[in-house]
């Protein structure tokens, strides 16, 4: 029976274990040689004194590659100066796959390596355990969300990625031939999560890939992203932000339980952020970034130096809530005495968005007349619009980025670090 | 607080309970109106005797244009004669969004509609207590995945779905534009996981969405869908057979116990398969195809026709195994004593096929010799190869059609009734 190296404990003293994995290095001291072996759990020695092993053992294990593949059984010793507390002494030791020489990137971060290298050569970045440990972690904070927004009545669903009409209107699109059509990629689930609305099942989550064909290449932007999305009918823009607050900061805690080891390995101590959080409106945050010296015309986004200096006043995670209502998509729901503001919020950390959502327009006229207000028209939203027509609840939702919120919850410097494969202006390989 | 009609009960009589839903039908006995109010979960008889409540309450009742949604408050009769055993006798009756009349589809279901007309306004044949049931049990059937293989061990991963390369050479593919590059929408995250595997993350799973350009239209096929795909190292063919009959059987057991409702809303009932699943091999395989008057020569992919002759042989559930190395795509791991044949696997419902797995050949001069042989250039799988370069573990792996499970499980007739928005050769919208 095959153990991971953490697995190994004071039961296993004196008894043979079995372990697979990477030979992360080799000591060799002559008549004594150690093997560090890695697996995604962690380390273990296994120590080799020429006298006591197996020869032809003692010589594979003395000239074996670093970072090939190796599956070993032997005798488990307890040995307070080996990594772990336990050391292995092998009695069969044999390498599955011989790795070549030299390795493109060093696995052991003796010779830090530009980002751009890493990536090229991610399946060898990715056995360094700080960066297995962000995956590790993103695993968690998946199954978290899902965990709760099960738990609070929501139903998973996929939608297409392949659609003919744009969300909000035709920027920022990929286009794909789809046999004789022009198609696009979905920059974002927001009409058929609210189509879901109309089809009367009231409360729905979607985790998928969003497309977005941004040219510019920041630190904060990727190509193709994870949307976590919800849509939930019979709620209004405070409910689901309600929502909202609640999933990350338990998200926190199910990180900080599940992930000790994890976030030891990357040197992190999580701080749960209290609900709830706080809300800005979108008129004090323009004051505030005014007395920091930065002006924003009222009915503009929020410029990055704008942000930064909202950030400094407030806590890790609050909203800006009430935007001008030409500021956001033409779905958001306007208040009825002040047309101008709508019901909308973005989530913050700092001064990265992380999350965006509004209560939207239920009623089919009001829709319209927005959808011509922001310049589009009606006829491109055929499938959409039919839906408010027959039956539609009054409904809120929003969408968070995964990327954003694992980036924001481990301070990681770029957004690539939080993906493994990222897409973005110059890189669609590997 | 809101209450879903199922959640109605003994506890509730005498008491007031707000309910929010859509008109499911108005019956109108001049004096004595009932209103069937429909949610997600069910039905509730909202009964109004003129005499008895608000004149203007009544009057609304009595106008009300089906699917209409409405905001219902009430005080809580049982009425053995209603359906669920209560009724509700309004309060306050609000109608949030009316309803435009005629309905472009019946949802009461009175006039069966075709396929079509029905995917055409999806968001109504969604408010279908039977068609909703199939997504709750979908909703259901994911979860169920997810805990299983977390439970196994498995990590879970987000691979990209604009890629450069093709995953089995060249066909099918839908290309996109990405800025100045072609690029294609991946058809299998094969190639990725197996790197993942070369990243030391030695178990890995992904529900995500594949793309397909296949130009035929079948009950059977869809060109956008959703692939269950798990790789894992120092695992075989065996191995990973055995964790996809366990998750099988699983979902079974979790959809029986966890959506009793919903089954019964479709009349169905379940029989968990045993496992474990029998193994018939090949060369069997077309053996009994043959007794059945279907000749099939070896090496070559099995024929509807020879399948539907084999499904009557065999349990609902059955693995084909041990393929012709040619029949199967070029990174499946050929037997040492016997290279034309491989520890590949396809597991079988009846006739129909719901996954294809094998154990994965890990040593790249052997992955370079068939890539060569089956006609392909090994320049064009760079980022992939490398990988096997630099201790790459042995691994295998399969991937399980979401919609074919969720299909075979309920015994639906069409692929595009196991999900929400089906995309095939015609249909692109909704």
């Amino acid at each position: 029976m095959r153990k991971y190296t953490s697995e190994i404990g004071e039961e296993d003293v004196g008894k043979e274990v079995t372990l697979y994995g990477w030979i992360h290095e080799v000591r060799d001291h002559g008549g004594l040689v150690f093997v560090i072996l890695r697996d995604r759990e962690g380390f273990i020695q296994i120590t080799l004194p020429k006298k006591k092993v197996d020869r032809e053992i003692f010589n594979r294990a003395k000239k074996v590659r670093r970072e090939s593949v190796v599956m070993v059984k032997g005798i488990v010793k307890a040995e307070p100066k080996a990594p772990g507390g336990y050391e292995v002494i092998p009695t069969a030791f044999d390498v599955l796959n011989e790795a070549d020489a030299p390795l493109p990137l060093d696995v052991a971060e003796k010779v830090p390596a530009e980002l751009d290298t890493r990536l090229d050569h991610r399946y060898l970045d990715l056995r360094k355990p700080k960066i297995q440990a962000i995956f590790r972690i993103r695993h968690c904070m998946l199954q978290s969300v899902r965990r709760f927004l099960c738990e609070e009545g929501f139903i998973e669903v996929n939608t297409p990625k392949i659609v003919s009409t744009a969300t909000e209107g035709g920027t920022e699109l990929f286009p794909i031939s789809y046999f004789e059509k022009e198609a696009f990629l979905n920059q974002s689930p927001q009409l058929y999560k609210q189509v879901l609305m109309g089809a009367g099942l009231e409360k729905v989550f979607e985790i998928g890939p969003i497309f977005r064909a941004e040219e510019h290449n920041t630190v904060r932007h990727l190509n193709e992203a994870i949307s976590i999305d919800i849509e939930a009918s019979f709620m209004d823009h405070e409910g689901v932000m309600d929502v909202l607050e609640r999933l990350v900061a338990r998200i926190y805690e199910d990180v900080s339980v599940e992930c000790e080891k994890f976030l030891s390995w990357l040197d992190i101590k999580l701080d749960v952020p209290e609900v709830p959080f706080e809300r800005l409106k979108y008129d004090e945050a323009i004051e505030i970034a005014h007395e920091g010296g930065e002006d924003i015309p009222w009915g503009e986004d929020l410029s990055t130096a704008a942000l930064k200096i909202i950030a400094e006043h407030m806590d890790s995670h609050y909203f800006i809530v009430d935007w001008p209502t030409e500021s956001k998509p033409f779905y958001a729901m306007p208040y009825d005495d002040k047309p101008e503001v709508c019901k909308s919020f973005d989530l913050m950390h700092g001064w990265l968005e992380l999350a965006s959502g509004a209560q939207r327009i239920h009623l089919y006229d009001l829709l319209v007349k927005r959808i011509e207000e922001c310049g589009m028209s009606p006829e491109s939203f055929g499938f959409y619009l039919e839906a408010f027509r027959y039956g539609m609840p009054p409904h809120a939702g929003w969408g968070l980025g995964a990327e954003r919120l694992l980036m924001s919850m481990l301070g990681l410097k770029n957004i690539r670090e939080a993906i493994m494969f990222p897409r973005d202006r110059h890189r669609l390989v590997p």
